[in-house]
């Protein structure tokens, strides 16, 4: 998954160059990209907007009457674990794997935090911690306030 | 708050009379109504749609530019205890008060089965229970299977 992770990672450092939280999703289905999300809060000034949520919105454009049935056979790979929120929404959804990067300590609804996986009938399969040293740097590197469009010595990111 | 929730009661109740599962919600602003929200997750195919969701998407409607102004500000008055995933988002846009009827045993997101609210840096007043045996009744006539259509002789909502 580290291939695919690396284009998650692509985007999470998009959002870093435009000032947002550095997190990027894309979703898999029958091993295509089929969404690509960002965190995208600012610009949109919508506190909701996360990668997560905005690659959901993708797919319901994008499959108009068959979406659901997309969503059950997809695997999430996102740079960090998602929130309690968009856990939910992803399980709500019936998505069938998530493969994340590193803990998010503070909001983590796959464990890090708690852990919504039980209250939804169904299996999901969780891999952490793919290439969490490169998603957690972005994090570091936007939380310590330096200027996000500068070069990020600390961050190897492989363009596809 | 009674009066309030029996707005939303009579949005559950729109809900349940076309096949949704029965949660009704608005949003107080100064004391106006400025969004009335029913679960929509058969209409609108999406399993997310819930009750407070479509009251927030209403807010970002409406308000453009200032609605995390506004949200910040609403009361929202609930027919069920929010779930996860909507309490999340309430608190995630720094909602101050949200008063709900009855307990959501399965999902709910403000104490029943878990309780979110510490992790987010604010103060939310939590009213619990007002008007909560109307609301269960609602959700007991649409888990029994009796038609939605029918008359529902338990549910006595004094309409507006």
């Amino acid at each position: 998954m580290e291939d695919q992770m690396r284009i998650s990672l692509d985007l999470a450092n998009q959002a870093l160059n435009i000032g947002e939280v550095p997190v990027g999703c894309i979703f898999l289905y029958n091993d295509r990209v089929i969404a690509r999300g960002k965190n995208s809060v600012n610009e949109t000034r919508n506190a909701t907007r996360h990668a997560e949520r905005n690659c959901v919105d993708e797919v319901v454009d994008k499959y108009k009457d068959t979406w659901h049935d997309v969503m059950s056979k997809v695997t999430v790979v996102v740079t960090v674990e998602p929130c309690i929120m968009c856990a939910s929404l992803l399980y709500s959804l019936k998505v069938p794997k998530i493969v994340y990067g590193c803990n998010n300590d503070r909001f983590g609804g796959c464990g890090s935090v708690m852990d919504v996986l039980p209250l939804y009938s169904l299996e999901c399969q969780l891999v952490a911690g793919v290439l969490k040293d490169e998603a957690m740097s972005l994090l570091k590197t936007f939380y310590a306030g330096t200027n996000p469009n500068a070069p990020l010595s600390k961050v190897k990111i492989k363009k596809k």
